[in-house]
């Protein structure tokens, strides 16, 4: 009997969204209910089991239709053990969830990064449909990114390659987290877009900013766009750490493509015109013309059908 | 009947360098003629034939028993099409030089850039034996790279892959010739090294470099251990940003070894600690945990060597 459906699961630090596609990657039922983190992993695992039920229940199939089970989930973790080694957002330390879904079903269950999954379904259902090598670069409250090298999904030795977010640009630059100083993610993720225009507020800047009681990086775009300089300058100096990021990545993996997701890519073309100005002005002309920048295909479920796409290419 | 032997040509700007070995690497023959750039490409298209009918004729063996000659030679060019595009130190244009020689001695030919060709002889020969991902980095004149992915070497959209030396660690730092600013190559080659001391004597600080007429890498290795403080300082500077370019690429490709060649690494121990100290400091520890840094294991022939290397690995 041909199986020719997977479900995806989207482990997330607020919500687990659940959907039941098919090999091409249409989402035919989805379910979101709350993580519920605090209440530790065991609770954890029965409500992603709880998940995929439902999922599978609702579609109107059965579970013999079901081929795979993929599971994305924040890092860093171990595919091959199919553990949570420990989450900076999440209670859980080597939380081995991979075995009890499989032995719960009886069905091949895989898991990965989030931003790995996100890659896969892009390669597969999204933006880089078709490329052999590909990175993937996603920017919200972190940097993130994956690679599809000769049309697979390279994870690197300890599986955490692409922590492209944690490389330096600036040696002097502000401490990050992670111990490093001067990290993309600390200039250019959506968290550092929203420091420095509070900085640039504390120092009392002359801002349409003001009349937001707070302020994230989305207040930054909406003003950025009303005109506002403050706003301006701060995009444009974290954009412009965002695209020596795009242009390193390009001179590194000389891609085809660099497909851009997450929250602050959103923002569009303001987002993408400041990366091409920076690799025009700072990339090796033959590798930028070879790579195309585009923003990622996928929309809000992305998590979930990228999981999706995850347990496709693992069960073939 | 079985094809034992391969030769590997290593094309430079100032020589022209064959070795005829066998499948192990080992070397049976080698000869090294000028380049003589000047002539043209015909010419050195000449010069390479007569070194490889010199090494297979005198290494006793015959022209019957090579399975296939590999040709290392600056780029960019395109290994598929068997042409050197451009070079910035040597005269040539879109230079064919893989059909003629193929076609004269009836045996498979492969060109690959100086930088791959060192990697898949590390890989093959030389300290990285075994590895499935590993990371070749050189560090002489400028600061190439090459990579080793799921045991294949990795060459990218339009074969320019790792060319990391032109990656951005300092958005405002110097205009490196590339068009780029603040690239590794511009701290940390052997180059640099020389400018930058050259920089500090003009600056007039007192240093024991001055007893030189000509500063290159060299002579501040060489007073960097006799315990001059300016040349310490330079080295310290350099190899702080070869250290952060390490770091960056431990955090993007997650490998299980770098591989550090070239004339700056031959400086040996006082390169290692200084990479080794800026990648403590700075790289997620798992994957440092995860990675050696070691020095390259073949000598001065890793040229040929790593020419042959090519020869084997793309004709299997």
């Amino acid at each position: 009997m041909t199986k020719n459906f997977v479900v995806g699961i989207d482990l997330g630090g607020t919500k687990i969204s659940g959907a039941f596609t098919d090999l091409e990657g249409n989402v035919l039922y989805k379910h979101t209910i709350p993580t519920n983190a605090f209440e530790g992993e065991k609770a954890v695992l029965d409500r992603i089991i709880t998940v995929i039920k439902e999922v599978i229940k609702e579609s109107g199939h059965s579970i013999e239709d079901v081929k795979a089970i993929g599971v994305g989930s924040p890092g860093p973790l171990d595919p091959k053990k199919g553990e949570i080694l420990q989450t900076p957002n999440l209670p859980f330390e080597n939380f081995q969830l991979i075995k009890p879904i499989q032995e719960k079903f009886d069905i091949p269950t895989f898991l990965d990064n989030d931003a790995n999954v996100a890659t896969i379904g892009e390669h597969l259902f999204g933006a880089g449909i078709g490329t052999k090598n590909m990175i993937f670069v996603t920017v919200s409250t972190g940097v993130g990114a994956g690679a599809i090298i000769n049309g697979k999904i390279f994870r690197g030795n300890t599986f955490n390659a692409l922590e492209v977010g944690h490389a330096s640009v600036d040696k002097d630059g502000p401490m990050c987290k992670c111990g490093n100083r001067g990290c993309v993610e600390v200039y250019s993720s959506g968290t550092a877009i929203g420091r420095i225009a509070n900085e640039a507020i504390l120092e009392g800047k002359e801002t349409s900013l003001t009349k937001y009681k707070t302020v994230t990086a989305k207040e930054v775009f909406i003003e950025a766009k009303s005109g506002d300089n403050v706003a301006n300058e701060v995009l444009d100096f974290s954009l412009n750490y965002l695209g020596i990021c795009i242009s390193n990545l390009i001179v590194t993996f000389d891609p085809e493509m660099i497909v851009i997701g997450g929250g602050v890519s959103m923002a569009g073309e303001i987002v993408f015109n400041k990366i091409n100005e920076v690799v025009k002005e700072r990339c090796f002309k033959e590798m930028a013309a070879g790579c195309r920048i585009v923003p990622a295909g996928l929309g809000t479920d992305a998590g979930m059908i990228g999981a999706a796409a995850l347990a496709i290419t693992e069960s073939e």
